[in-house]
């Protein structure tokens, strides 16, 4: 079967690629209004591909855009797996930075440049490649059905609603998802937990108007400075921030777990060399890779005010403002810590500032037990696909839904990425390797048969 | 002769306002490219105006935009006034914050509204304007030359040349200014004291690129945290700037220096409603009057990074940026401060970021005496005009260029101008009243007769 299953995408390769170019370059930008109808075309697009493999399809409304239904039923005992991913991508500013189109994705070294090369759309449709090589072969055994959906990036604002109404078409006995990272191709890794997010938009008015600053430099409070000042007071001298509570539902991991953390493969010098810094810094008393997994962290994603363009200008600006994100880890949730934050940052702001604080989207953390059937499966099938048995990882990234998808469709969730940490998701120059997109889906594609043997053993 | 002055400045005010008016609606923003046009508009529109009222006139082409040059002699044995001014404007961002379009000037409540109205084009127009009245009147006692540059906005940056190859033509006695502010026209006041100005451009690169805030969020430094960080650092908890040797040369007034300045009137609760502010606050242990003009501040006049679009975007950005400047006193200079600055902040910078600064347009702070016959004569005008005799004062903002008018032309500077500091020059919905065009126009024509009368004397 495994070489039947590599046959079959060699021969189809090209064509694969082909398909998941067209999905691509549909700029299907959730978060910008004016790419509306572009989201929708992508969710289209998705839908049409997956009746061309032979399923039942149908675009499942919702409050926001819809989510890609799909089923294929190979007979009422064989078990169900249900696919997540999603069709939509985050925004591809700032332009300027992209050494190609970030839509028009080309291969270049080996790997696909595009945005969504990897997240999710590189990752999503490998799921449906590895289900379309299955059914070509007439090797499918289990009951496949699709839940890819168009708001991901913005939070999955609709999802929740839509799961609970759509809940009897998604019953099945295992979620599998391809939208996180592998250590590597030759070091297999299937991720065990990821941080939640909580995401903040901070607003400051200081005078009702944008004054000059000659005139009241020095004597009136610049909210840029001040600005500057509260966020700098988010996190204390060894890099722990200090909103109150903030710590109270941390999941502190044990010496072993620990231990078994520091396993992973990590080279600093490289990841340095890699990121072109010098140095870096984080909490103390954890190491990077713990930094950007097990302990939560405070990042501003974005801040303005005042004059932002060429030249000079020599205002007092009126307002000044930040997106301020935190991941979470274990048990913290993130509808709490964007409370305590927005109680703490009104409370430090001086008497001489206005603030605003808007939520946006959030999630909570996850974790998964590696003893599930699902986890078996996957790890057996990434041993020999790949070569070795895959490391239990801890991701620092967020899939805010899989809580959701816990608590509503009540089934183990298995998480099996193919992307690089290093492909640049989320900025320019986002990348996705084709050995990833190829060995993913034949690694898929086995996980489905060593699914189907445990669950009858 | 004063109501012959102010006869005529009442039977043609309309048309004053109307030329004042087109000259507004050039949007000669100096500061930026795509208005180059414009800007030589402006001076194109300058110099057609100074002719009208029978000067020789010259457009004087410097590295940048040209100078307007006019010349009136009326006898070779008068003194002759030198009136400097601008005809470029700062920008107009945000447009949005504009009740009105910032270059369709409009009559509300007594004031015009337009982006110039009083920096300087509204300013500078009642120079020219004088100079007609007393020209059709036949009563000008003095022989005038006009200097009106076009780069103020953008720190003067070909003026310093400029004025050394064209001193011979721009001798004379005394120089006369309407570009700062005045207490009130029921409360007179001539400017003795301006602060100078260095401003600095710096930029933050952590991460070659952006990354993904829950991949590195928490391990890798990220520019935007550390920007904030760096600028909190900037000032004390007194907010005295921390910028080892910024105060080194700064003139620390006397006690009684102290007491002159703090007889001019100021509502703290006034000035605050005006702001819509609660509260301010400025360095500790002195006035507010005091801060915003006797003593240097460090303003942020913007800052900018990451993701600063609609929604939210996971981004842990690679760079961070902002524009900052420090207003000065004397004995401050500019170059040194801008030294200081750099040379600080990259010293304050931790090992994960790379560092960027870049100076932009600086001046020195100024001081002119009161015993001079200008300083004389303008009072004079001004008591005749307004009633009372005019309180010296010391201003907040910047005229970069003063320090190389005593420098190489070498008169005495008399700065009388007519604005109200709640003009909201530089920021949105500047305004000129209508009142302080017309005062202005008659007490400056009123100078010219009483300069004349005191260099005979």
């Amino acid at each position: 079967m495994h070489t039947r299953i590599k046959e079959y995408i060699e021969s189809h390769g090209e064509r694969f690629l082909s398909e998941l170019f067209d999905l691509i370059r549909i700029p299907s930008v959730s978060a910008q209004p004016a790419r509306r109808d572009d989201v929708l075309k992508a969710a289209e697009y998705v839908r049409a591909r997956l009746e061309e493999i032979g399923a039942e399809t149908e675009l499942l409304p919702t409050d926001g855009f819809p989510l890609v239904y799909g089923k294929i039923e190979v007979s009422a005992t064989a078990p169900t797996v249900v696919v997540y991913g999603h069709y939509d991508v985050q925004p591809a500013e700032p332009f300027e930075l992209w050494q190609t189109p970030p839509f028009e994705p080309v291969l270049r070294d080996g790997k696909i440049y595009a945005r969504g090369a990897n997240d999710d759309k590189g990752q999503m449709y490998m799921q449906i490649k590895a289900v379309e090589t299955l059914v070509r072969l007439g090797a499918l055994p289990c009951n496949v059905k699709f839940l890819i959906e168009g708001e991901e990036e913005i939070g999955s604002a609709s999802l929740d609603a839509a799961i609970k109404k759509y809940a009897d078409r998604y019953a099945g006995d295992v979620m599998l998802i391809s939208d996180t990272s592998i250590i590597h191709l030759n070091t297999p890794s299937l991720t065990v937990s990821l941080r939640g997010l909580a995401y903040v938009e901070v607003e400051l008015t200081g005078p009702c108007r944008d004054l000059h600053s000659g005139h009241y430099g020095g004597a009136v409070e610049n909210p840029c400075n001040v600005l500057c000042s509260m966020i700098h007071s988010l996190r204390d001298e060894n890099y722990r921030i200090t909103i109150p509570g903030f710590y109270d539902d941390v999941y502190e991991l044990t010496a072993e777990e620990r231990a078994k953390l520091a396993e992973r493969p990590f080279d600093r010098t490289e990841y340095l060399r890699n990121l072109d810094m010098a140095d870096t810094r984080g909490e103390s008393g954890y190491s990077i890779l713990e930094q950007a997994s097990i302990r939560p962290s405070l990042d501003v994603n974005g801040i303005w005010g005042g004059y932002t363009g060429e030249g000079s200008k020599t205002v007092l600006p009126s307002k000044a403002s930040a997106k301020i994100s935190m991941r979470l880890v274990p048990h913290q949730r993130h509808d709490d810590i964007a409370e305590k934050f927005k109680k703490h940052f009104e409370a430090i702001a001086p008497p001489s500032m206005k603030v605003k604080t808007t939520t946006h989207h959030g999630g909570n953390p996850f974790m998964t037990p590696t003893d599930s059937t699902g986890y078996r499966a996957a790890a057996a099938a990434l041993k020999e696909c790949l070569g070795k048995e895959p490391i239990p990882t801890r991701e620092g990234g967020s899939i805010p839904i899989l809580a959701l998808f816990n608590e509503v469709l009540n089934m183990p969730i298995v998480l099996m990425g193919f992307g690089y940490d290093t492909d640049g998701i989320h900025g320019p120059n986002e990348h996705y390797g084709l050995d990833n997109f190829f060995r993913g889906i034949e690694s898929i594609a086995m996980f489905y048969h060593k699914y189907a043997e445990l669950s009858k053993a």
